[in-house]
């Protein structure tokens, strides 16, 4: 049996890439690959494989076959139409090329089953691990790759960071990348495995578990092949490292347009979400979960408890959190009496020294620090959530430096609520792109420092097993 | 009696304001007021008032008090210590001045009962309507009054349009607001009241529901002064049109804050609830959903059934669609057999002709097109979701201008989901300007959708009651 797992490293981390189906025409599949190589800067090796082509394509001799390239070949990524595809995994197995990205669609997931039998014959019979195909493949900044054949211009491309992205879907893929690379918080690897043939969600989540990169998983799936192993894998993985999962066919109706989409069989969604928990997996329900909660467990470590401190410059918004975190199993920190006798000599008359702290409309980035330095050292503070609204006249870019220089000194985990336009936004950035989450109301901060507490209880509870 | 909601004229369209407190340091917040006056355009005549002040602020005469001013004024705005507040209502009273808002704090929220009082009083002598104290005041871009006294380099401007937005806490009112403006649809009228000691909630509903350009009202509310009065405004309001609710203070620890930060005493979560759905009010769980709700009221035609068409450019969009439609007690359309022909003619052969409908990666202007054009005219369709992955080849500018044309041509409610980064963003603004509600995940579009329908049985329901 194959190691596929150890295998996708000639995929993520390819010293030498094919591309198969490379065209010289800018509207192709062949050639967007071939561009994306050039444009995030690949070192290795790049060889444009055509059939019908003798000309140079972007400057690079173009080969009849993939035979004909005298070299070791780490990745063949394969662009043509599905009826010549096992034909040109044949080739590469003959060629001895190490592992191959099959991006064409047009096998199972429109009826063509024997199509795509004849693609995982081949892949086994040259112990070759391929992933796809009807995928969009991969993108890792730091080895430099991406097979994605979308035009660059349409995406933002994310920072270099920790969070692990793998995607049945590729649509839900580019689309979710996107948003991850708006948001500004970083990624260690994009997968979109498509048609999971051959590789499938068990090797990739093996794969990822022992990526040092990969700080987080976030995983939008629509079916499971191999659900006794995907169970262990994820067994194993959510001790080490959490996994925010999103599913989608989870209702009768959304099953059944999964089915015609990935050709997966689907479950019940509550069958689905109970086994997600049971094993440590944190259940997102939409996309923008993903995003919430992923940049929660890329940043901030586990926390020891549940007890929040809000620290806000307007009071309406402190009424707002303090509810949600009532309302998502979290509780309100009650500070010791020493904080509050600091606080007393700090802070104005008109601040009310107890939690929520409303510093009112006009704290500046010293009654920020003040408050800071005080919750940050509280034993009776598992975590903290500020509220900075930037619409006020204190708040200001002094307020985002000062929470970004806290949260390098704290090891509570701590979170930003900055809702607003322009202005508020370019301070975001600042503070997401400090490893600071940042996020645009008290509810989504709270549900994502809920999926923090139970992700850490979950280690702490299955930790605590493995001692006895 | 004073007809409190008739005399809010001269508070939102005033002729000729008086800035009691105006200053010429460009810090203070009587000189911002003064400035916003000038930057929104302000075209009647403006007074500023100081008593310890004999120069020119702003190029403008100042007059040491409000009754020097010998020409009539219809409102004055008083930003000046709490303590001398009352005795400048006097003056106003005295000098026939028509309405008053005070932005000034330092009353019941902070413990400062009595002094809140004599407010009330001098306001009842002159029969004079005072919003506030504790307030921002309001924003009328279309008679351009804006009294906020934050600086606006802090807040993006709205667009004039259809949302009034009302909100107890200024913090929660300048935050919205400014997430309003970034999201880039219209405000018809913004009022931040406070403390609300003489014009409260009923009077600014009784206003905005006779109001002819406010379509959809966003409420924020932490507490209600007037219980029964407020049920009744609302009964009538809600058969006209629309009312968005959000409250704070909804958890027992929430409401402590609450009445701690406006002096408000909160009801239980369940009640407020409860009785905004009894009096076809739509609840809102948080600020985002303002937002959500609000666009879908200022732009989308009640609808006559819950019925919802999904057209994609990408599968795993439409599991997730699917599956929340029926999360949100909404159903999928099933297509007439004469639209299916219809399809079938004018797609290629690898979309498969059902709902949801995924045109496929590649479905251009042309495609959606031709989708729009048949489920428009469906009888078995209510409502159209359009899901643009702009990330796809196909997916560009043509796009968009054939969502908003489509939508120009058809009584049915539509929305689009549109999730990404700046090449999203920017087509999304596009369509968000015309009209077109755009949602960042298949979820927050399914929520509003609901929504709508809610409202829609709402006036339904009671129309017919009273029919009888």
């Amino acid at each position: 049996m194959m190691r596929k797992y150890k295998a996708m490293d000639h995929i993520f981390n390819p010293k030498s890439v094919a591309i198969i189906g490379a065209s010289q025409n800018p509207n192709k599949v062949g050639h967007i690959i071939m561009q994306n190589y050039f444009n995030v800067g690949f070192s290795g090796r790049l060889y444009p494989v055509n059939v019908k082509s003798d000309k140079n394509i972007l400057g690079l001799k173009v080969y009849k076959k993939i035979g004909d390239i005298k070299r070791s070949v780490d990745l063949a990524v394969i662009a043509i139409p599905a009826e010549y595809v096992p034909k040109a995994l044949e080739e590469c197995g003959k060629a001895k090329v190490k592992s191959a990205i099959v991006v064409s669609g047009g096998f199972s997931e429109v009826g063509k089953d024997s199509l795509q039998d004849e693609l995982s014959e081949m892949a086994n019979k040259y112990s070759m691990p391929v992933l796809g195909p009807n995928c969009l493949g991969v993108m890792d900044l730091r080895s430099r790759v991406d097979t994605m054949f979308l035009p660059t211009f349409k995406l933002d491309k994310p920072n270099i960071g920790g969070v692990g992205f793998v995607s049945q879907s590729g649509a839900v893929g580019s689309t979710v990348l996107d948003m991850i690379s708006h948001e500004g918080f970083g990624l260690s690897k994009f997968v979109s495995y498509g048609n999971a043939t051959v590789i499938d969600e068990v090797d990739i989540l093996e794969h990822l578990m022992r990526d040092k990169y990969t700080k987080v998983v976030l995983f939008y799936m629509e079916g499971v092949k191999r659900g006794r192993e995907f169970i262990e894998v994820v067994k194993r993985f959510t001790q080490v490292k959490p996994i925010v999962i999103s599913k989608g066919g989870v209702t009768p109706q959304g099953s059944i347009a999964a089915h015609s989409h990935t050709a997966s069989l689907a479950g019940s969604a509550g069958a689905y979400k109970a086994v997600a928990r049971q094993f440590g997996m944190i259940w997102a329900t939409d996309l923008e979960d993903l995003l919430y909660f992923g940049k929660i467990f890329e940043t901030q470590r586990l926390c020891t408890g549940k007890r929040v401190a809000i620290i806000t410059n307007g009071g309406g918004t402190a009424v707002l959190a303090t509810d949600a975190l009532y309302l998502n199993n979290l509780e309100l920190a009650k500070m010791s009496e020493e904080s509050k006798t600091i606080l007393k000599k700090v802070m104005p008359s008109i601040v009310n020294v107890r939690m929520p702290l409303d510093m009112a409309g006009d704290a500046d980035d010293r009654r920020f620090s003040a408050a800071l330095d005080v919750v940050t050292k509280d034993k009776n503070v598992d975590m903290i959530m500020v509220i900075s609204l930037f619409q006020t006249p204190g708040a200001d870019s002094r307020v985002a430096a000062t929470l970004i220089q806290y949260k390098s000194q704290t090891d509570k985990p701590m979170v930003v609520v900055s809702p607003g336009g322009n202005y508020a936004q370019v301070h975001n950035q600042m503070m997401e792109s400090s490893g600071l989450p940042v996020y645009s109301s008290p509810t989504t901060a709270a549900r994502s420092l809920s999926a923090l507490v139970e992700y850490s209880n979950y280690r702490k509870t299955t930790a605590d097993l493995y001692k006895k």
